[in-house]
């Protein structure tokens, strides 16, 4: 659905462009007209003979053809826009940055489909509306600031808010976060995250695609496609953090339906993201740093070392490592006491080396050399160093320049000097790095992603009976809820391993049911709704004994119909989303 | 301990000025020069005839008798001065910067103790060494940066490492957090952070003194003192946050004492904290985030307001409110439609009260007027405005400050835009104004502030012969733990009520065993160690059967000397921390 056309245009056309820097329009212009493009830029506007220094075009007639529309129009317009660019212009990709749609009344949702529909019948790609822009390489066509450094190993970052984008975008820059490509998409009226996380799969070149991608979303359309293509991603080398805001309304709705803790749609986007590899975070500090820490070299390990003039910050570091499962191992040896040796007294190299107050740039270069070099054990390395404002910090900071440059091992720097050292960390983040001024923060996204697994392998993809079969069986779920019996039959055709069971009704099924089901087992009367509270459920039944005493007495229980035997089995987990179970295009 | 001198001194000296700003004793002289303090200020320095424009005095003797001295002098001068000081200049307060004691040598624990002595024998009391100094506002005696804003409703912040001071106001300078005094006690050789928080209670004066009290420090040493007055300072209507770091290596010390959860130190500095009525912070941003919502207006309930121009932040915030106990509630009736009406058409008053994009300064105010006076179910309103960069936003920063001043609701300004709107954020900051860049930062403070309960009411305090009896205990507890009978006996005598408890060795005596400890009842074997794996723990016995029955089973338990039956009753807590069982300055 992306086209070229979108990422990589030769010619752009803004309507709505105007001289006024305070609209959108002209904003836009501007950031184009300052930014990397260098194709062929176009201003349509009805009256101005000129924008900003370029000549505009009046109406879409005069125009060439063009690859490539940003609308900044009243919303009533665009349709009419669209449809005349794609059929005379050969425009093949459309991002409309105006409001006033699907967001705002029924009329805006018939524009937007109007839109759609001319988009589709063009095989044209549509970029919001309702949206800030898109950012590429190749161009940076938003209407808002901050326009952040752009390098081509920077994240890749797709927003379902254009707001939350702009402010993700100022978290990321105190920190020095880059970026490759940015997609607000807006009302996401053809074109969602998960689409765009599409593109960015198959279009993954392993030479020059950048490996961290960043993702913001409110709604999850399409779980199927974000899971198998966030595995993907994952397995070709990239990481991925994602906010998935929201989760608490749909909790709350997902609660009304009986189906307890699995049901609660956060905790099904908690499964989705495990088994897709993603990072989960919860805001916009949070994921920030996790994609600072992700443009890093991965963490080949659990053992970090904290090199520090400041014991305070190491210790709530080392808390927070230790708390979170990782470690911050004690140096011992030769080699910790040749390094020792190079320190000022009652400097200590047990991990944290704290080198003290006094501590400068060459004992900090050292740490790093036995870092590197002579300590094994250790895999990364948070290096903590601001100034009580006695003297400039420039000397250490470079330092940490080259050594992060030439280094193998991850380096962390957290400068928490920000205000009085601000222009060292200024001239720091200059030279293409990254700060986390605090590190504790710092320390809960190196846990948070040391947590996340790798993606599961997927299992195969049903034939298409089988397709066809949970379709049948979806649409038949009446009032969209399944009974167990059909759940059971929705898992088998999906081929999702699920555990053993048998229902028995009489004594004499017992010694075939266990015979089937194996123990361990878990009993469960047939009939009264809250089992536990009438001592209807009874687990690790490992006897032919202990099973006939629990039926014996389980038949006594008033509503009695049977009961259910189920093995106990481990490792039989299986990921089952109530919520999305009516979505269509997978 | 703590004097006037300390607080407000009429002169001040300072040991080791300099004419070098980068030395320690040059930073110090020139902040306190151009800070608040109106006194005599003079320099001792052996050469030097002045020092930055003020006269130098090359020895003791020649100096006029003064309150305060500050040292910034090598560690082997300090004793001697420390001594002359006090016998012949009647200096009753001493700060010490200078490093090199009981933290770098044993010599140089000695020096510390002789300064100790000297200070203890004139009545003068001593902070440091190795701190950063003072600050209170009749002085800015530190020799680092940054100086806060030091106005009287700022934060008192003690802290027991000096580097992680300067940090902490790094952090709280960029939102704006104030401060009133600053106490770095450094080694706390004499003086440590309880000390300084009993003065802070002792001298409190409801009219004048500040409400919001923060600690940083990396051991307890007196958990009483502090449970005595921080719970005394909050009765009196202050709030106190504070970072206890290096939890979990005092953790793992603890975990092999064999006494389980409730010896974790981390546990009990939690259940210190919750009885306190501490609010627990981890890191510096987590702390300067509670302070900072500390210093405004008690959230006197559950329920906040959100007014945006950016639906997503407006989302993860309520979320994280949401997740932590705090209600975000819809608005409805006919005053929430009154203000709906004033609004954009797509505007959202149902909470988050979400202006759009398009949302001004005039809306801002409106919807604070409707949260201020027309919604009573709103407790505090969280107003989140950054800017996309089209147009500059002082006007809503005016609206924002003018009804902080004047609303008796607090309200939470997240202000994003740090970078593109770097300027107006500075404007509302110098105003005297707070800003939470990040709103689920925010959010966490929120909760947890909501979840920390006000102290509980202190145990009377046990009398004379009692205390005698617990410190006999303790010294008679050779190897530093006590036996469960001793155990029991340390609560009796401290008065801390505790579970009926009566062994039983003999069938016969179950009867009025039963009657003394009452239903329900558990019963555990005595003699073998891992109880539970032998089944030598049964919970929930509410019968003479029941209890018969297990009686009879456990007999056959390898090992078996009797039982002990314990009372189930609930509402029996108690804080037992056995880590600090030695602490003799009670």
């Amino acid at each position: 659905m992306i086209h070229s056309q979108l990422i990589d245009p030769k010619s752009i056309v803004v309507v709505g462009a105007s001289n006024h820097l305070g609209k959108p329009g002209g904003k836009l212009f501007h950031n184009l007209l300052s930014g990397t493009f260098r194709g062929e830029l176009y201003a349509l506007h009805p009256t101005e003979k000129e924008i900003q220094g370029r000549p505009a075009f009046a109406d879409v007639r005069d125009l060439p053809c063009v690859d490539l529309a940003f609308l900044a129009v009243p919303a009533a317009a665009c349709p009419a826009l669209v449809k005349a660019l794609a059929e005379e212009k050969s425009t093949k990709a459309f991002v409309v940055v105006s409001a006033g749609f699907s967001e705002e009344s029924p009329e805006g949702a018939v524009m937007e489909r109007q839109m759609v529909e001319i988009c589709r019948k063009h095989d044209a790609v549509l970029i919001g509306p309702n949206c800030i822009g898109v950012m590429t390489p190749a161009y940076q066509g938003v209407f808002t600031l901050p326009i952040p450094r752009l390098v081509p190993d920077g994240c890749d970052f797709i927003s379902g808010s254009g707001a939350t984008a702009v402010f993700i975008m100022e978290s990321g820059l105190q920190k020095g976060l880059s970026f490759n490509q940015v997609f607000s998409v807006g009302n996401s009226a053809q074109t969602g995250v998960e689409d765009v996380l599409a593109h960015l799969d198959e279009s993954f070149d392993p030479k020059q695609s950048s490996r961290v991608k960043l993702l913001y979303f409110e709604t999850i359309k399409n779980p199927r496609k974000l899971l198998v293509h966030a595995s993907s991603l994952i397995s070709k080398g990239c990481r991925i953090a994602a906010v998935k805001a929201g989760s608490t309304d749909a909790g709350s709705r997902a609660a009304s339906s009986h189906t307890g803790a699995l049901a609660n749609s956060d905790t099904a986007v908690d499964a989705l993201f495990r088994k897709a590899g993603i990072v989960r975070c919860h805001g916009r500090e949070d994921l920030t740093t996790v994609a600072s820490v992700m443009q890093l070299p991965p963490l080949q390990g659990k053992n970090l070392a904290i090199i520090t003039h400041a014991g305070g910050p190491a210790v709530m570091l080392t808390d927070t490592l230790a708390k979170g499962g990782l470690d911050v191992p004690r140096l011992e040896g030769p080699r910790a006491e040749e390094l020792l040796s190079h320190l000022f007294p009652g400097s200590s190299v047990a991990n944290p080396i704290d080198l003290l107050a006094t501590g400068n740039a060459t004992q900090v270069d050292l740490a790093l050399e036995y870092c590197e070099n002579h300590f094994p054990e250790v895999d990364g390395v948070v290096v903590i160093f601001g100034t009580p404002g006695l003297a400039p910090v420039f000397d250490v900071y470079d330092v940490l320049d080259r050594r992060i440059r030439s280094g193998r091992k991850p380096i962390y720097p957290v400068l928490p000097s920000v205000v009085t050292a601000s222009r060292e960390v200024e001239v720091f983040l200059s030279k293409g790095h990254l700060n986390f001024p605090d590190e504790v923060l710092l320390g809960e996204a190196l846990v948070r992603l040391a947590a996340t697994p790798l993606p599961a392998r997927l299992p195969e993809v049903s034939g298409g009976e089988n397709r066809s079969g949970l379709r049948t069986l979806m649409e038949e779920a009446g009032d969209g809820y399944l009974s167990p019996r059909e759940v059971g039959a929705f898992l088998d055709l999906a081929r999702i391993p699920r555990v053993r069971e048998v229902v028995v009704g009489q004594e004499s099924g017992l010694q075939d049911a266990i015979a089937r089901v194996g123990f361990p087992l878990v009993m469960k009367v047939i009939g009264p709704v809250h089992k536990s509270d009438v001592g209807g459920v009874v687990l690790n039944l490992d006897s032919e004994t202990s099973v006939l005493q629990a039926f014996e007495r389980m038949k006594a229980i008033d509503g009695w119909e049977g009961v259910l035997l189920q093995s106990m089995e481990r490792g039989m987990e299986f990921f089952l989303g109530a919520t999305w179970k009516r979505d269509s295009d997978t």
